[in-house]
């Protein structure tokens, strides 16, 4: 927390904007602008109140360090907020309508969802890139030979591209995981303080509908306040993403070890070295997977542990999810981006694969590897 | 580990039994036979040898003492066990054919899959008939008045039923999560000791498709000895439902709160008494969800942090999933079961109910509830 | 990360300072200033490069967004800031010698141990003053009588003494691990690339006394690059002060449920309040506190995980240990100073209290808690 | 849970067994007899009922499986077994005495920590063991070269005594904390139903010491029904010690690559082999090592994530920790004891070291690590 320099170590600039205060507060204003003209086509409130409501959300600018510092002290972002842009909104009828029939927690949910979608369209790109392009090596690979090793002792030989085949496929798995839990996650929350849609006239679920397709969000059949399963099963999607993706990194830096020599990192100025080693080529990019893929499994089990939630609406286990969702969307990105750009240049060294693999003197039949990369790259086109 | 005390505390005896190590030995033995018979359909060993193996595995009885202290010695359990089948089987041509191709984690992990689809058919039922419960609970109470809390403060009128509803949502999506990760997850595994299907004269996915028909798991298109995402989903997917259970157990329990007095769990004889205090009725039930729901969410992460495993068999990593998705299962089984039979008989105060409504002096309004319930009854019908 | 708003919601803006970059930058241009300084004085450089060196650090400003954006691509955050370092110190031969015989991770672990300390001087105090709130509530109390409860159900009387000296009991225990725990990891890190001590002929052993002493932090025998035990043993120590001022936070959510109404937390204006409900007056540093105590001990769990470091640094361990650290100091602070706030205002309902015993019918002996209350307030005197 | 095998693979019989239904009911029967005995010498029950209730207690006998049934029905261990012991005693008025002023949680507490207290004295020597045996390594080899390696790169030259050396430190550290909180947490409880030590005529403190020497656990202060701790203290340090053991683990088996050649595990007839390669020497001992240490961590948060047990004595979170704790032994116990085994005899390819060294290129001269060696060992005999 509160430091780029640490943050930057793990992640992208991308997806720590994506979840930075300026977000924030623009997903919370679309939220209010959003309910507004949904209320109003559903004749809740008048047309003159939305286009007030939804120009000030607009036009308003708030600092975050002062809305930061009062959030704290009122216990939720929605009492601070709300006050700002009912200033700003000015005609104080109108200023009444801003927020009507919600809660704190429809915002901050809502808030959360908006930025989770913007997360999910930075990252899923980025896997689909790195599945493809071990897909690309697979089928370049698929007859060079190679060692095979298990418990970390020789065994018997394989090809590359069975070993890129398999990164290729568990890459592929965690990404189908990870958008169909993002399909079943990424929700409007609108529900009021206890979830019955009051305050709304009888139109609260014409007006879910409405906000939902504005927000492009999907709208649920209840609100859930206090039922954060598609929450943890998002979070888990990303903690198995990063997992699959380290085992890719860990590979990596097996393979690059100064002993095996049949991987390196690709060279990049600046990136890699030793500030007292000037010989040295570490693999970077591994390391923050490895990283990520050490963070990630407690942070998805964290939002498994807030699942039983107190009535309505919880006390302290709905709070903890939106720090720890966005940290699990940074370190899967990060992960992901870093392993992208290492598999995208990868140096691999043949001879030295088929060195190890003649020193293990283990023969040279690697079964039916080559066609079993046929099968899955053939499996993964009909897809 | 080791106590049937603690053990029973926790789960029922059925899903203990699914976990034993006669179900283990059973699955490992069945694995050796449908081998050798995919194998004999396919030529690769001959129908005698087939007949001879599979004969064997079925007659055979081993104590699993011995078994555990050679296995543990040898560090795989296949070793200890192929030899018994092999003098089993007495002839030594056909005694030479067992366990033909395979690798240790092919029979470990096939016998925790087949363990895991017995599993799981004893949960999904019990999962199944919960929401079933609640969904009744939701139809009869759908206009139940009664204090909707949140933060642990009363707030504003709900109704039993949208409370009801609440849970049977969470339930079924927990349900559907786990049936799709199982869907996904229960797999044969074969690939021999490096994933190349070799020794098995080039007809290696053929017996894949063959055993995995015959033992009714899904037929991977390459092995996943280190790719292990599946069973890391499988494992998230029961905490989630363990945690929803959890949330579940948490409201009655605070329901059936002296002060409160709205729910009791069901008066059974000997169940939920003190050993000190012969007035109190505590509740059981939600206690052993509510300890399900603390240790499930670090079982599941202990599945996700094993994820990166090395090269094609890993070292440790793999070592660390069936115990943990044993008791993954255990628990979410132990929770579901428990809150089955406290659902089913639970004790409604609607007095107690109306009268904590009255004192919260929060008026009687409960907006849409009523339709908000039998929205969700109605997407519940139509899935 | 990277949220004001939703960092500022979970901890302390004194604690937030304390691992910022702003902090960060320091502590890591203190590091090097230091190692010049004790090189100089055991005639490893001269004098003259080491007034150089301390004073170029001392004046130094650097931003950290670039700095940041340059360590991420460089893989660490010593070799930009070696490199600012040097071009400010201008003289070349004395520039050489800023970060002698240092390698990235002796100036990583020695800053995040230098914030380490700060956080652990924030922290103390308050936990202390928490404690002594504790003691003080608990000598007043001591013959209070309140319903003791069990499993969530009516049990037998105690007093309100009890309560909160088994609360001070929790805190104290916490706070001697942590102190004990903090003497053991608050060590400087100085081994240089593989922990030899090498390049500072032969007098690295006292150039590690030398610095420890001018940095007030314990000198250890031996680097440890790759022994991580001791901040994984603060983590721990961390998390179960926070488990501790959660379980404090549970009992009195529970007092202050509407039903219940034995305590509630302090009125302190524009806190507590509600976006929706006018009425409402949340437990709003419980629920701070409570949120705290799921995430926590996923963290420590997080730094025992990353023990297993490879060979003589490792690769993904120690880069996920500072910001989680971090954030355990942050969540640790944010919920130990929340609930200072509750405990020194907080609003007991003596009447309630004893209404709610009488009315669970369950008698008024109390038992020696009276008397255990002053035991342990006696033995809380003598430490 | 209930699979030998799978528990065998994970830790030793020895601890197993420590936490078996025997010892359990053992413990629990040990805790009944010595409060009949302190409640007699402190004059709360006749000398004859205490000798009847001890005679008894040490005579009965009790079949786990149906008392494994009739705990879990009733939702405690206590009453199916005072109901047994009662019965055994025979004379009625003797009888009634048997768990007088006692609760449930006093005997489930204290039999814990019975077993905790075996599986301590069975777990420090062999961690003890394995510090010796490697101080005798690292003073054997404090001059043998080798490459130091960082973030899995060749770096520079170390001494193979300097890596061993660190090994010790490491674990010598995690014991000196095992023990610190075993100290702190090994402890008596009895607290009657609310802890306020009722029913026993104002003799309870003395009871409460008299037990505590009679069962050599110590005496507190307060009971700790709901203040816990001190049992997650010692579950962190149970699994520091694992990540240890694991880091160790990890490196011999780095070092045992093919390729690096520099370390095997001892060999043993039947031991690390493959069910499917005859020529391969697996690590199987670094392997369970490794395997634990995935675990460990997991399981330590559990504990702590338990802590904010509700009031006087919580729901469901004492409820998770005595499998949780014995879980933790038991995998510590395995890690442990296996690479003690495998430290003792492994061997070591001085030759390897000096040509992967050579072949790194990166000189020779390994700094002081000599010296420092010298000076752990001198610190540790200090101590």
């Amino acid at each position: 927390m509160a430091s780029i320099i640490r943050d930057r170590a793990a992640s992208t600039q991308a997806m720590l904007d994506a979840f930075d205060d300026a977000s924030l507060i623009a997903a919370a204003l679309r939220f209010e602008a959003a309910l507004a003209r949904a209320q109003a086509a559903e004749g809740v409130i008048s047309d003159a109140a939305a286009i007030a409501i939804s120009s000030a959300a607009e036009a308003l600018r708030i600092t975050p360090d002062e809305l930061a510092e009062e959030a704290a002290h009122a216990g939720t972002l929605a009492i601070p907020l709300v006050r700002r842009l009912r200033a700003a909104v000015g005609d104080e009828a109108h200023a009444r309508e801003v927020h009507r029939g919600a809660t704190s927690q429809d915002l901050a949910d809502t808030a959360l969802m908006l930025q989770a979608r913007q997360a999910f369209s930075l990252l899923e790109p980025d896997a689909a890139a790195l599945a493809a392009a071990l897909a690309k090596l697979a089928d370049r690979e698929a007859e060079t030979p190679m060692l095979g090793r298990t418990l970390l002792q020789p065994a018997l030989p394989i090809t590359l591209g069975l070993k890129a085949v398999g990164w290729m496929t568990a890459i592929d798995a965690a990404r189908a995981r990870l958008s169909h839990e993002a399909d079943g996650a990424l929700m409007l929350q609108l529900g009021g303080p206890v979830g019955t849609l009051g305050g709304m006239d009888g139109r609260g679920p014409a007006v879910v509908r409405r906000m939902a397709e504005a927000l492009d969000l999907s709208a649920p059949t209840l609100p859930w306040h206090a039922r954060r399963g598609a929450i943890a099963g998002l979070g888990s999607a990303l903690a198995i993403l990063t997992g699959e993706v380290g085992k890719l990194a860990r590979d990596i830096a097996l393979m690059a070890q100064g002993e095996v020599g049949e991987a390196a990192e690709p060279q990049v100025v600046g990136r890699g070295g030793s500030s007292a080693m000037a010989h040295k080529r570490n693999p970077t990019g591994c390391q923050l997977a490895l990283s990520a893929a050490i963070r990630a499994p407690h942070l998805a089990a964290t939002l498994i542990s807030a699942l039983p939630q107190e009535h309505e609406r919880g006390l302290g286990g709905w709070q903890t999810e939106a720090p720890v969702l966005a940290e699990l969307f940074q370190l899967t990105h990060g992960a992901t981006a870093a392993m992208l750009a290492v598999i995208e240049g990868v140096e691999l060294d043949r001879a030295a694969m088929a060195r190890n693999l003649e020193h293990a003197g283990v023969g040279s039949d690697f079964g039916e590897a080559a066609a079993l990369v046929q099968a899955a790259l053939d499996a993964r086109g009909r897809d």
